[in-house]
């Protein structure tokens, strides 16, 4: 079901209406990602890096100086993370894969914050309990991604609130309640531990340079609508003796309903990670296309990929290979493929990424401790 | 100088006017220590506490409830704490040693709580740098006290937040904004710390049955500025599954200065536990008084114990036996002793007082770590 017709909201909450990602950058003060920006990451990486090329990451702040730094030899950390509200679904993975080849490719630290005191406070009817069962098995799958675990800290904000809360007290005390009103929208029946916790997501931007005593620039990819975060951390940095952290924000992937953002609580709008084949298959085969009325039709005129979130399936995950992806895209407009001749293809694409993700999330599961963050605690020390 | 013109407002953070403590106690919605509930406080300790007698201590809430489970052998923690904005002076010290009293004749376990997150939240120009060493400096005052290391618990929200953010995250989740608003007064440019902040307060009176997985009941004594803390705290306590926290509250001792409550910030209105023999002594003599204005009316007509800075002192600390301060009172009513005289007599007291303070400050610096809440961790884990 498509909900194209409400006004666009995009807060870190909410997400609704049309997503119009150019008003987006105008709204939240970022900037587009250029063609020189691009170009220079890929000279760092030895490679292009599909997401990037197509645009699905397509806004930053400050990508050019963290790239200028890294040339002088100032390595950044990267922060991306997790509020397990839910299970994960093929849209979360887009950030992470992306963050996972960044890490790769500039040899960088990660931290990866998992907002589980966050999830609580704006989940009302979640148990703590509930947050927690969620956020083990979030972990698996951001685990499952492939990141390197000498280079990768998970931070859990209520585990590790010994290694967070000082600086989540120092960024406290310098944003208002006015400001975390007009930023996030908070009313007043909001809860006191749910406005308390934009200071809680502003500390992994710090964090490194905190327990090393550097002055570490860090860069955060992120889905953009968690852009209003890093405004308020961005704007106390400098009066905390911390370096502004900068953001690369990618598009979200759009559900296999219709509409703008995929939703774990809507069943069939998104493939879980841990979905069986029968039930991947069966949200494939459901899945809003650009299609016509009658397979006549259709290969008369021409289908719409602008539209078919099989197609964005295929543009964000599963044809890396831009070849690949012109070529369907051809097929669709040309009218040559009928819409379920295509999710036929895509269905068996989706069961092979998933059977690889379970696999790998099952090997994560004996190995978690070596990527927690409770490593700091040792680094602190010294 | 009186500040008693003005209005009366009694918030944890602010106390103006001349204070009513009548009014209060209808404010608030506490109740008045009754002679049947001093009764039977003496029955358990098997002696009186002129604190008590003389109404120092003159409300509560649960007080009988505290005393029906004690007798039923359900003992009792106490709690109690300090906000670490300034030094200490003697005003501080005439709860903590009613606490001590209490700790020693009900043997009861004593959570301390340093709030030193509060401080730097509501203080803006204190830094944490500031906040700590005050703290450091605080908690030698505190434990000259002389409670039992066995039975005292030292938390600092910071150092400790490990023991305390969980607790707290399950209280803030049950406070709306517009709750701590109304209880606190908070206004739209106090920092999200500072709202935040009213959850921590409330982990103390909690943490012990969350450590030992009991149903421990608690009772708070504090001064009565801190009440509107426990009614959130009372609020959210059942909908977590513990016990509301019972309180006993004390009145102020008025500043040397007059007026109703002493502040450290002004150097004249409060004798501080590390004043020299010679500061201490000035301000003493210094003091306002309820005075004639010549020796030769005073003589006739008397002087008034009943405003006399001079005078509360005598009753809330220097003077335990009912008789030696029924004596003072006498002469002074009855001309037969002049203010100067007086101070006089409180002077030395005060010198000797601060002398034995003072000693103890300093036998207890290299044992602060027995009284440190860290303990709890191992309690924990088991």
């Amino acid at each position: 079901m498509s909900n194209d017709d409400e006004e666009m909201v995009v807060t870190p909450w909410t997400v609704k209406g049309k997503v119009d990602y150019d008003r987006l950058i105008e709204l939240f003060g970022t900037e587009r990602i250029t063609p020189e920006l691009k170009e220079r990451m890929y000279e760092v990486a030895g490679e292009k890096h599909f997401m990037l090329d197509r645009d699905l990451f397509f806004s930053h702040r400050d990508l050019g100086w963290i790239l200028d730094e890294y040339d002088k030899g100032n390595k950044f950390t990267l922060y991306t993370g997790r509020g397990p509200s839910g299970q994960v679904h093929i849209g979360h993975l887009v950030p992470w894969i992306f963050t996972k080849w960044m890490q790769e490719k500039f040899k960088a630290r990660l931290y990866f914050q998992i907002t589980n005191d966050e999830k609580y406070f704006f989940e009302q009817d979640l148990s703590l309990d509930q947050v927690r069962k969620l956020a083990y098995d979030n972990i698996l799958d951001i685990l499952a991604v492939g990141f390197e675990p000498e280079d990768t800290y998970v931070l859990q904000d209520i585990e590790h609130i010994d290694l967070m809360y000082e600086i989540a007290v120092r960024v406290a005390k310098r944003v208002t309640f006015s400001t975390a009103r007009a930023v996030f929208g908070f009313e007043n029946s909001m809860n006191i531990g749910g406005i308390w916790f934009p200071a809680m997501q502003a500390v992994p931007a710090f964090i490194h340079s905190w327990v090393y005593g550097t002055n570490t620039p860090c860069i955060i990819p992120c889905a953009i609508d968690q852009d209003p975060h890093w405004r308020v951390t961005r704007d106390v940095a400098e009066r905390l003796g911390f370096l502004k952290p900068a953001s690369i924000q990618n598009r979200f992937l759009p559900p296999l309903t219709g509409g703008s953002k995929m939703s774990s609580s809507e069943p069939m709008s998104a493939v879980l990670t841990t979905d069986t084949p029968k039930m991947a298959k069966k949200k494939v085969m459901n899945a809003f296309t650009g299609g016509r009325d009658s397979a006549d039709e259709q290969k008369r005129l021409g289908a719409n990929p602008d539209v078919c979130s099989v197609f964005k399936y295929y543009e964000f995950l599963f044809m890396p290979d831009d070849k690949d992806l012109a070529d369907i895209e051809k097929k669709c407009r040309g009218g040559e493929i009928l819409c379920g001749e295509c999710k036929q293809i895509l269905a068996p694409m989706m069961i092979e990424f998933l059977d690889k993700h379970q696999a790998a999330r099952e090997d994560v599961k004996d190995r978690i401790h070596e990527f927690s963050a409770g490593r700091l605690r040792e680094d602190l020390k010294r």
